[in-house]
């Protein structure tokens, strides 16, 4: 692919521990929007939806623990202004916390809406291992 | 849009009742398939899995029932050839049944694998109502 | 699966070549929906969009043309009201003609919105196999 | 939600830009292969696709280049054993390159198959910004 990717020793690092546990924990986040976006969700299917969720993403490789809050307030709010009786999954109805384990780095992410926007984000991380 | 797409009085035809049931399940089959595949399922997450895939898809218009059976079997198999312990859903693990009621036309609808390929087909119409 | 779901000759047909190309059409139209919705989405990135659905869906059996339109007037007028400068794909940026001829049945089926609903619906039937 | 995920100021760390950096670039991975894996895909229908995913994900914030090759040699080698002409995208069809550049941080991301696995992986790290 591109030539000017290739690694400079003079300014390009290889990543730390810690930060291959922050892109594990975003490739997390990214699968879970992008899996479920869009899926078809009422108040009575919120439930069976959050279980898969979680269930399917703690699945991948060094996730050990998934959270998924689908907001049931946020959907009946929008339906109680609709013809319809659901809706399709996105941003602004889901609260996500993601726990990330990797080689002695824990990794703590989090999803809610800020300003309008469904923000992803770094919450802490816990260093183990004195390498990480 | 394109022109050639207007309706022609004379050979071309308004669906009826039971030809709009089966657009309708065909929709609920390729919303099912293609919103879930690719999500990462283990023998262990497969029945949560199952019931969000039909509580989902039973919101749709119409869609009276869905039957998601993940074949685990199928599952065990290929993971016991693998060095990882999930993989991701595609046809060859899934057998579902979907029945649409639309304005008393009732369409039962499968799929199933048949000759490598997961096959999605009408089963059969059931009219209550003499105009469908 | 279930038991009463067996075909009862007396009530229960086959569905006729017709019902069975209208499944088809259906199955396109939520493969389409379902498998892009979520997808970020710009005025800059839609043409690109636009030819990758339609050359996706096109490559399914029976499907003889697909032609998306996202429009990009409903994509500028929600972004200028946003921080943002992009948003996510979802029925109400989308128009779409699909074409299915299965066994000599021609369906055209179409999705735009109606009183605010992105609705899916079979416009018109041309049977040219008398058997149809 | 949980309350042990709380930070410990004396284990924690706020993330660095180069950690929030690389979660950022994890997240653009698993947006482009949840969103885009169980599409159908020919070796006619691979270039719009690539360009398609390429200037979706690149809509997404600090995303500066996304290559997408779509591997047609190995799309062409399962379709030869298959009585089929299309399949569905997954990893082993791929590969990417992804550069986020965040706030002086520059991450370079791919993925590659690697042992019969898709294994996305930090490439390098290029920190601009000495905060980084």
């Amino acid at each position: 692919m591109s030539t000017d990717s290739e690694r400079d020793p003079d300014t390009d690092a290889e990543p730390t521990i810690a930060e291959e546990a922050c892109f594990e924990a975003g490739i997390k986040f990214g699968t879970l929007y992008h899996q479920f976006a869009g899926t078809p969700v009422s108040p009575d299917s919120a439930a069976s939806l959050e279980r898969a969720m979680e269930a399917s993403i703690e699945n991948q490789p060094h996730c050990s623990d998934v959270t998924v809050d689908v907001r049931t307030d946020e959907l009946e709010a929008e339906l109680a202004d609709s013809a319809a009786d659901y809706t399709e999954l996105t941003g602004r109805f889901l609260e996500v916390e993601i726990v990330v384990d990797y080689e002695g780095a824990e990794v703590v992410t989090r999803m809610a809406m800020e300003d309008g926007y469904p923000l992803m984000r770094v919450e802490s991380i816990r260093k183990r291992n004195p390498e990480a």
